[in-house]
């Protein structure tokens, strides 16, 4: 059937250093002090960003994780085509990265009606939809209770992929 | 096939009285003015709350709106079994619910490991889930750009249940 997939937060803490590297079969040992080779809701997370392979739609009200981050420079850099959809107040708060974003040459755009722009998904490919409760910041990936829920499921990911959309072409700054 | 459905705020405002009218037969016109006979997002989550007929599970980060505080102590009157599993600093904010829903007699736990309970989610009758971004708060109804998602895909909803069930477990106080 159709991907469904559930993860909840507080994420165990494993390295995820394996997902950034372009080779899996470079299998240089990590030496960083977190555990290895364990599947974590974090690593699950970014394993579905990471899958992106023509775009990334992401509509997210704080962004401060620099592994998040990190995913997103990483599909810019393969050719992935990707759109930031962000909160207006949040976007200028220490530690977001929306800035390191936008120096990258990502197309941001933040909400400019309504007062909080607090949707967290993500639609990849036009076709993968992940959506919950989680914010993009260390404090929520690691410290707090959270959901996740990832679908393929049309009758769910069409909203927003059209919710996307009309965010995008509504806050148009031009 | 099975429910599936996405709401999307900030929600048109429109009376909401008509939900709450144990009896549909009484049509006394409203006074209020507010625009009647619409369906609105906030009308279908009302809806979807007040179809419980055996349980509603709630675990929501931030309650203060009056009227959905309204709907959980109807069901709870009408003998539907209410748990909420809340977070232990937003419960203590000044226009939270949650302090109504105990002197109604409703069972509430808080989350005492986690830095916060951020989960917005509602299990009713143990098979539909209402899940997404929106806090219980009218900033999020009327305000905010803020997503729901509707589901009785078991898949969904079990993790939902599962994790419901361990907040309430954990969260003991006795
Ligand atoms: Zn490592
Ligand atoms: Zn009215």
């Amino acid at each position: 059937g159709l991907l469904k997939e559930v993860l909840f937060f507080p994420t165990a803490l494993a390295c995820v250093e394996h997902l950034f590297t372009p080779d899996p079969r470079i299998t240089i040992p990590c030496p960083c002090p977190l555990p290895h080779g364990l599947e974590t809701s974090f690593s699950r997370l970014l394993r579905h960003l990471l899958s992106a392979r023509a775009s990334l739609d992401l509509c997210v009200f704080a962004f401060s994780s620099q592994e998040l981050s990190r995913a997103v420079l990483l599909l810019q850099a393969r050719g992935v085509t990707v759109r930031v959809v962000t909160d207006k107040d949040y976007m200028l708060i220490t530690g977001s990265q929306i800035g390191t974003l936008r120096n990258a040459g990502i197309c941001v755009r933040h909400e400019m009606g309504a007062v909080h722009m607090h949707h967290k998904f993500a639609v990849v490919d036009g076709r993968r939809l992940i959506t919950g409760s989680l914010n993009w910041t260390v404090t929520a990936i690691q410290s707090n209770k959270e959901n996740i829920l990832v679908t393929e499921e049309p009758d769910l990911v069409l909203p927003f992929t059209k919710e996307f959309q009309q965010l995008w072409d509504s806050n148009d700054p031009a």
